[in-house]
């Protein structure tokens, strides 16, 4: 029989939830790690028993793959919490964004366009394979996406090989047609810029079921 | 009789002579400026003669229609040789990118997120009204672009509602399904920023026919 696949996600808001019931639904044992695992009996209840939730720490060691679904702002704050030695070797899949809302809405990003929070996780996780990843589309689209135009491919990026190997092979599992490869980590400056686009053409159209895909 | 439809197109590139054809093919009376019109007396016979060429002030002054086709980094500089007062009242498409290519491939953005070329431009050009087009695509796919998606839309923004009815209504006789509005000119930061991600792809794929697309 196969090992059971296995993976932690940080993260308590709605991109966390919809990512662990994804995974979960695609045969993945899931754990949320979150400040306050009491927080969320009443969704685990909701899904059944499907997902466990623990602390951060607990997420993070819970399988050979971890996904950051924390708020931009906080994620680095989270990684010292669950203990950067637990990701040792891992495939990180980073879905946060660094969206600076100081100024009001549309968002600018916290760290410019010289860094990312994408580096800045692989900074903090150096032993870890960081691929940036779903945080260019909305959390109802995480998982089992549908689109008008047809298949859709997930923006990634990273500076291992294999691990965007097998993070495409993750999103083959989780319905996506495959992974669009923007290179090294430094790529998420320009994922995470995408964003504040996302959402001015979300605020212009009334949806948030949209993504920016490549044509040729 | 219909007056005749007149563009004038700054800058003597790829880009420049691209829309300059382009503009041609569809009806327009055309004239490219640059620093130093006989450089393209042998480009100007290519064409048939149908695209004419002048200094930067003559092709400011030719039209009610200015596209600004001009090297990033040269841009401003070139706007004070036209002289501003030339760009009053004109819709003035700026297809230009701040591209910083100081640090090699792949490029950073001159004026990073709190700004962008197409802002200033417009404050350059205060009696303008400047619509952000063109910038995100390359030149082969400018003018009636072809995909093997399908219909696909150019992204714009701008200050002027009607400055963006007109620049759709030109969009549609270029061959453009129509345009995607990201609203006003601070909304260049992003589309200026989804170039250097375009230009990651294009060298990951080896094509340069590439765009993004909004799917829903």
């Amino acid at each position: 029989m196969a090992e059971p696949k296995r993976v932690g996600i940080l993260g308590s808001g709605d991109v966390a939830k919809a990512l662990g019931r994804g995974f979960a639904a695609h045969g993945y044992e899931v754990m949320l790690g979150t400040r306050d695992p009491k927080k969320l009996d009443a969704w685990k209840k909701e899904t059944g028993g499907k997902v466990a939730v623990g602390t951060f720490a607990q997420a993070a060691a819970h399988g050979p793959t971890v996904v950051l679904a924390t708020h931009g702002a906080a994620t680095e704050a989270v990684l010292d919490q669950a203990g950067p030695q637990h990701f040792r070797g891992k495939l990180v899949l980073d879905a946060t964004n660094p969206l600076d809302f100081s100024r009001g809405m549309p968002p600018g990003l916290l760290f410019g366009l010289t860094d990312s929070l994408g580096e800045r996780v692989q900074r903090k996780l150096p032993d870890a394979k960081v691929v940036k990843c779903f945080n260019t589309v909305s959390n109802v689209k995480m998982v089992d996406p549908k689109f008008a135009a047809g298949p859709a491919r997930m923006w990634i990026c990273g500076n291992d090989a294999e691990a965007k190997r097998a993070t495409e092979g993750i999103l083959r599992e989780l319905g996506w047609a495959g992974a669009l490869d923007v290179g090294a980590i430094d790529g998420a400056r320009w994922l995470e810029a995408m964003v504040p686009l996302w959402v001015r053409v979300g605020v212009a159209l009334n949806t948030w079921e949209h993504m920016l895909q490549l044509v040729r």
